[in-house]
């Protein structure tokens, strides 16, 4: 069994307003999605946030967005795959630069809200997404989301010699696609601690999951999304890392 | 005498805005100052700008400036020192990452309006914008005014090791100080196409300019700025690079 | 035969970038669409524009946009429906109180680009739009596109009090239901003056258009959109202004 | 003894970004100082806050800024009289336009952050305020802060037919000129919540205050600055508000 990374979204602060516990969960994760200046994230927060990383041994990912600080992202806006590719170059970059004044670097890349979403829903955003990241260093892995059927996706990674990683989620019902089951739906989101945990165990195992519906799904996963947001969601990312090293040790 | 370069400012429209004529100008420079997206510039105008003077072999540098869209970065802004080093690398590392999508990268720096009279007015500006440049990448050259003394500014470089380009105009009058003569007062800027073409010649061959107050005034520089603004400016350019090149080959 | 009112849209400059020619077809126009800021203009570039319609004697409508500068607010974006009426509530008062500052008042709204085009399109976007500005103040006729059948629009409208103004296009071929024929197909677009100024006494005189397919259309329109981006519009919309005053006198 | 108004900073939220306990400060306070959306507060965040203020009876003012949200209209910008006003315009009347979509009114005007520190310190930008206030509205106070001597704030006031509300601080110590001790030196903030009282009830009742070198100050003010950014604070707001309901009853 390969380790389970655990990526969380950090940096999402924004001037003079807070948002996530970057400091309390940093120690926990191996990989921060740090906002790059569209949806959350300025040029002093970005300095702060690399520099937590750095200080932690934590990867740095780039995490861009569609330009729609408002509404944090997360609203779908119509741009050409070659826009797309702009706003990736521009983004990455940015945080590139960032890290390069303190002797790091950004080493993988994941698209954030709307822009996740889309290139999940749309194969020709994804291939946008993924000719980006080859064009800007092909030696950096893309995050995206491991599905009951990866292929479609590594196949295209494949074609431009990008490496993708693929994340699950710990503390979110699937249904027998593999897909997160909606928001709106009873029993989307798993609140219980205990059953956060067991889900991540399972993930790390390579067993498998049990869908909404009652069927068997397995995720090939290299990656567990955590969250940072508020005190219980930061211990639930500590007893997942103990969790996880306890079952690696054994 | 060593080669003087011309550096133009570039890539500043926005969005469905235009404004400069890049494409003609292009031809004729060294150095392409290009925006970064705080002044002017957004994703996809500085991808077609890095591709335009990537075609025409003219060096690319970052153009950065204060985040004030609007007030195009002509407006004073009360910067931290360790904030303008942000804003710094964040539009460095952004415009470095739409280069190395192209197989470019950024060559050199030139700070953009109120971020340049601010560095060259105060001091601990200059310093924060050179040790900027020294933590991104000490041998990016940074672009500022040569003045009738360049020493304090060349002991600051020397300092952090980077390496200063300055730069002087063609088509302005300079006071006995070696600065600019205030736009506010009569002559500041020169109009005649072979009065601005002679100034160049004499700053290209080291030979003394005539002050405001008529003392000699010797400037040394190493690129000298010119004007994409509309089509006189362009054919200025033209004639200040047709006559640069015949001297040297004289 | 009631008046048709000539609209235009104007004030899209921005900061230190110009758009429009926006002086010179002011005097042959009656509504003027002012940009709010959010697609277009600034608070400066919109007291200007204020000023020189109150100088004409031109009606002052708010022009506001989905939140999207770079875009110039042709990209749709996912807002809710309340969203969309704060939105509307921010610009149409921010350009009310320019005018307000002059002495005017805003006396129409016509919303812009992806905003205009998703109205026309969702029905739930329109009744939205409609109550925004029932709202605000029921006064304000909104602009809208004339199709074939403006009845389901109409009871919109009736059903919050709200005059609905519907436009037409001179330079544009429509299909059967009295929508526009895409631009990317061949004679989606007239650039004959000649072409223009007889659609435009069409749709003046209330009679039927030719459709695409060669239907008859009838289209019931209290004003025509017209452009001022370049001299060619300008001088378009200077004849169509004098063929509609002679025939209005005839 | 005329009443002693409780305004406060309200709406500085933005986007996702939540700022300030802004429902538990709103019972205790008179004037709402509502973000326009150029330092903070967002069209929908606008019309929530509206909304609460409305409902608590509190008065609506525009709390408008300098266009640097990344900065919270902290950092001083260079904008000419003419810009500033039109600043003023947009933002009072974006205000404006959310309020009576709810059948409310602005009801006085409250420059933010630096805008305010400027107005202060520059009697050329307070005309420009004071201006900018009369063409909106001449029936719309404006607020600004008491010093040792109000005359020549008051003399630019009359000027323009404007009322001027001066207000004061509870919560901190001022110099013999009636400035506010800068936050740099010992002693400039109160943190102790009877201190803040009695200084909230001498102000109110026209005694004269003590000032940093011993000297006796006395403030004419018309109403008392407070605070809602945490729950220390508005503790503080509601003892302050129960002192006046009570010395005002006595």
């Amino acid at each position: 069994m390969s380790r389970l990374l655990l990526n969380c979204d950090i940096g999402e602060s924004f001037g003079n307003w807070t948002m996530g516990l970057d400091a309390e969960v940093m120690p926990f994760i191996d990989c921060a999605n740090i906002a790059c200046g569209f949806h959350a994230g300025d040029p002093s927060i970005m300095r702060k946030t690399v520099s937590l990383a750095l200080g932690h041994g934590v990867q740095i990912g780039a995490h861009p967005a569609y330009q729609d600080l408002v509404g944090f992202g997360r609203r779908s806006m119509a741009y050409t795959a070659q826009e797309l590719q702009d706003l990736l170059h521009y983004q990455i970059g940015a945080l590139d630069g960032i890290c390069r004044a303190q002797g790091g670097r950004v080493s993988y890349v994941k698209p954030h809200g709307a822009m996740y979403n889309d290139m999940m829903a749309n194969p020709a955003q994804l291939r946008a997404v993924i000719q980006a990241v080859a064009a800007y260093d092909r030696s950096l892995p893309l995050m995206l989301m491991a599905t009951r059927d990866n292929r479609a996706a590594q196949q295209l990674g494949d074609e431009y010699g990008v490496t993708l990683w693929f994340e699950a989620f710990a503390d979110r019902a699937y249904d027998s696609a593999g897909r997160l089951v909606s928001r709106q739906l009873p029993g989307a989101v798993h609140h219980d601690p205990e059953k956060i945990i067991e889900q991540a165990l399972i993930i790390a195992r390579g067993d498998n999951l049990t869908a909404s519906d009652g069927s068997a799904l397995h995720l090939q996963a290299n990656t567990l999304c955590v969250h940072g947001d508020n005190a219980s969601s930061v211990a639930a990312v500590q007893r997942i890392r103990e969790a996880l090293n306890q079952q690696s040790a054994s």
